[in-house]
This record gives C-alpha cells, sequence and structure tokens, in this order.
C-alpha cells in the first residue's frame, strides 16, 4: 500500500497504555474538546442527539464480529444467559438508522457487527471508542468473535490470537496518516487470552488453542485462494506461503485483527480476539461446509465469550 | 502496509484489456476450471445450487454502493424508471441468507451492496466476476455510485472519477499476493466517464464535474479528520494534505475507488466511479446535513446513473 516506511523522519507511535487510573477509555484528540457536538456517523448517534452516559454508561463488554445476524444472534444468546430477557423482548438494533453497523446492547454487554477488512472495522472502532468516552464507560472488555481460515488446525477449532500479524507475519500495523506511514504495535491482553484459554477447559465441545493469527487485506490473492477471480500463483507456491505462516506460528487468517488489537492497544481497551477456523487452508479454499455445521461452529466463539463474561460477573 | 515493492524479481501485472470479443468477462484463474463446484461464499450462491445462467445471463448494468438500504432504494427506482414494476412486488435480495451484501436484479440492471473499504469491496467483485463469468454475461458496464467527502468542491457536486489514486496521489493499486507486493493499474473507462458527464449536462439539478478521487484505507486519520479517536496533526497540516491533494487533482475522497477500478481493468469490464461530496473537507469533517438534503445528496449519483442506462437501452 505504501512506499512509505517508518524512518527517523517519521513519527512512531510508541507503546503505551493510556488507561487512566480509573479505568476510563482514553481517547487520544486533542481537537474532540472543542467540537461542539460529535457525530457519530456511521452509527447514527451524537452526543446532542442522545444521552450517551445514560445509554452505554453500565457497558462492561463489548463483543464485535464481522456479520449483522451474527452478532444480533450473540445479543439474543447472552440476554437468556445472563437472564435478561425481559419477556419476549427482541433485542433491538440502536444503530438501523445508519445502515452501516448493528449494534445491540443487552445489560453490560454490547454487540456490534463490523462488516469486513481493516477499513470497516476501523470506522466502527473510532466511533465505538468515542463512544465509550463519552459514555464515561470504566473498566471495558472489548472481544472480536468472529470466524476465519484455519492453517493446520482442524476445522471448528477456535483460535484465541496469542499475537496479530500481517501478510509478512510481523506483529505490526501500518496507518496511514496524511500521507505518512506509522507502525503501531498489534499486541493483545495475554491476561485475558490466559483467562479465554481457562474457560475453553471447562467446556469439552469448545476445542481451543492459542495461536498466531494473520491478517489480510482481501480474501483470495492475499490470503493464497486459489478460487478468486484471479489467480497468478501455483499450489504449490500456495502451500508454501501457508507452511511458512505456520512456521511462523500463525494458526488463524482473517482480516480484521491487526487493527482491532492496534486501536485497542492505543486506548488502552483489554482486548482479545477468538475466531472458529471453518475450514483447513492446506485442504481447501471453499467454504462448502453444511450449514448446520457452520452454524454450530460459529457458536463457539459465542459460547466460549459467554462463558467468559458470565464468569466475570460472577454468574 | 507493505515492505517489499515491487522490483524486478516480482511479477508486474501488465495492463490490458481481456475483454474477449464476444464480450464475455474474463476471469483469470487457470485453476477454476477444474472445480466441480464454485460456491459464492459471500453472495450464498453457487454453480450447482443455482442457475447462474438463467438467473443473471440477462444482466448489463451492474451498479455497486457501500450501503444496503441505498442499493435497496436504487434497485427500487431502477425498476419505477425502466417501467419493469410488476404490480406492487417489492425487490428482493438474493442474498440474503449470505448476510454480507445485498443484491437486487431488475431487468438487465444488477444492484449489490459492497460495504465500506477496500477489502470488503475486494470480496464483492472476487465473486461478482466469477458470478458474470458463470452466467455467460456479455458487455457489461460497471458503475460505483457512491458518498465521499469532497475537496474543495461545493456538497452535493457528484464526482465522476477520471482517475483513482491512493493515499500518496499515484493512478495505483498494492495488492499482496503470497506475501509480496504487486502493483495494479486504476485506469477507468474514459468514454464512460464523458458520456456519464454528458448525462448530467441534460439534468441541472445534477451538478457533475470531473476529477481524482484519492481512496484510502480508513475514514479518520487516513483522511485527515480531526474528529477520530486518535488525531496526531494539527488543523493547519491537515489543510496542507488537503492542498496538496487538491494540486493532484483529486476532488473527492471515499474507500474503494482504487481496488474497483484495478479489478474491473484486470477483467475487462467497462467500469466507472460515480459519487456525490457530502461535505467540503476545507470546511468541515464531521457530517451534520440534515437528513432530507442527505438523502437529496445520495440520490444524485442514481439519478444519473439511471439516466445514464436508459439512454444505453433508448428509453
Amino acid at each position: 500500500m505504501a512506499p512509505i516506511l517508518t524512518n527517523s523522519n517519521q513519527p512512531v507511535v510508541t507503546e503505551r497504555s493510556p488507561y487512566t487510573e480509573n479505568g476510563t477509555v482514553c481517547v487520544k484528540n486533542p481537537h474532540l474538546d472543542s467540537l461542539d457536538e460529535d457525530v457519530l456517523y456511521h452509527f447514527g448517534l451524537g452526543t446532542k442527539t442522545h444521552n450517551l452516559p445514560q445509554m452505554f454508561g453500565d457497558v462492561k463488554f463489548v463483543c464485535v464480529g464481522g456479520s449483522s445476524k451474527r452478532m444480533k444472534a450473540f445479543a439474543q444468546f447472552i440476554q437468556e444467559e445472563l437472564n435478561l430477557k425481559d419477556g419476549r423482548r427482541e433485542v433491538e438494533n440502536i444503530c438501523a438508522g445508519a445502515d452501516r453497523y448493528s449494534m445491540y446492547k443487552t445489560g453490560p454487554v454490547l454487540s456490534i457487527s463490523h462488516g469486513m477488512g481493516i477499513p470497516s472495522i476501523s470506522i466502527m472502532l473510532h466511533e465505538l471508542i468515542k463512544l465509550l468516552h463519552h459514555a464515561r464507560c470504566r473498566n471495558v472488555t472489548i472481544i472480536r468473535i468472529g470466524t476465519s481460515g484455519g492453517v493446520g488446525i482442524e476445522p471448528g477449532t477456535v483460535v484465541i490470537t496469542d499475537t496479530a500479524v500481517d501478510s509478512f507475519f510481523r506483529p505490526q500495523f501500518e496507518q496511514v496518516v496524511l500521507g505518512k506511514v506509522i507502525i503501531r504495535s498489534t499486541k493483545l491482553d495475554k491476561e485475558l487470552a490466559k483467562e479465554l484459554i481457562n474457560c475453553s477447559k471447562m467446556d469439552p465441545e469448545i476445542p481451543a488453542i492459542t495461536g498466531n493469527t494473520m491478517c489480510t487485506y482481501d480474501f483470495y490473492e492475499g490470503q493464497g485462494r486459489l478460487d478468486g477471480a484471479f489467480c497468478t500463483f501455483s499450489t504449490e507456491e500456495k502451500l508454501e506461503y501457508l507452511t511458512e505462516a505456520y512456521t511462523n506460528g500463525v494458526r488463524n487468517i482473517e482480516m480484521e485483527s491487526t487493527v482491532f488489537a492496534a486501536m485497542c492497544h492505543l486506548c488502552g481497551l483489554k482486548a482479545a480476539v477468538v475466531c472458529v477456523a471453518l475450514i483447513n487452508r492446506f485442504e481447501s479454499d471453499q467454504i462448502t461446509i453444511p450449514y448446520e455445521k457452520l452454524m454450530q461452529f460459529e457458536q463457539r466463539p459465542q459460547h466460549l465469550v459467554s462463558r467468559y463474561i458470565k464468569k466475570c460477573l460472577g454468574l
């Protein structure tokens, strides 16, 4: 993407955890204070039109995933798990008006869809971080629950990301700012990953491992798939790349983890990535598993994270 | 994003228009022929489960845009404009099952949402190009109708893209393939752009210009916005960057045009980008225009493209 790599002339964002002592989420933008109103355009929310502290002040967990339907299903599931079901009430999409993301709130849990790819989740995260800041939320944990392609692992395995790496297996995210590239760390919360693995051990129906997650800018050529509209490489070259990924500790591939890790790290949000592998990329490129199996696999990160949330809440 | 730039050791995709003589869409992937079935996973369609030639064989125009609701509205609008309204029938989302994109077909016009950002539209385009190929469609024109931030132009102006450029004002798209970067041309169809400008001249309610469109990987820091969760630059630095963009012929900024141009060029699809500017970025970052005005602006690319399609169909 970018020809200019970080060098001495360019700003490098240093790694630090800016979580304030009272656990609030820190935005890192001095300009925000001078805004009369902050419109979170892609959420269809704003500081003047909505009472954000009242709507979101009690949020402690944010779960995000690509698909809108999946995040609605998760909200409904967590509502039942936390015994918050008020009659037969359907969960309601808070962002329905904006038509970009879906957002559901059930007690202290926010469930948001982020679409596919780094740019899409990055817009959502900018507005989410500002939302949590405006709402004066404290000690928030954020977990991406998604799907992915496995690398040398059994389909259905849940991968709890140790480190998010780019297409070159580097633990970093390159952010272009005013035509210059800034390198950001993709560190995730080790303690949270450990707690999630411990939760998985309590459920034999959720096979889970930790491993590195590779994040790419596309699904076909960028992930070495042979079944896109374009393909300029051989099966052997594909396998060579996947083997290199495996050797670098990569156990699954998806499209959002690096920017997710980088942005959460930058604002001090405790973050984890929990994705199920739908296929083993050494064996296939196409996702042809039957619908029921797919649903079963997709629910595994949801069940694992629900177990973790319940544990945190003492339920 | 990528440290390895194209050099003599790496493959450079040469620019060529692979449209075959009979006008069919060329996929450039020798592996596809060996697939027993091609599952277009994110569309929820497949060559074995669906009769693609029967469903899509008559498609001549594909219009794509970020938002699902907007592309549904466009399908309904074009249905009325082409007098295809069969009773009160609602247009139906062909991809409802997959929950990733929305797709509507009204006569020879396909209307598809692509979400936000390069990765999201790239997945859609891979599967669309394969769909058009499998369906044996001929002489297809594809137009992105979107929204954007204007650079030194009046809000509401429709920009017909001359050249799609990246954050460094280069007319190219960098595609990572197996950990190597390939540079692709972002040429668009000059003739089609000219025809669209001519159509705009017939409607005084659609102010339109041609200009370069800058495509970024995010909405906040990448576009020099001062209102994201993070901002490390001053108002002056922002304005300096926007001025540099303006000097390089950039008249609007969005998040999909470079990969759209590159992929369409590669497979020989006649392509154009028609985006309305919602704001003038020299004046503001936040999109705070009233809903009615926003709807009016959003309809302008739709009305212009509808006019073009009707002209092509002799209506």
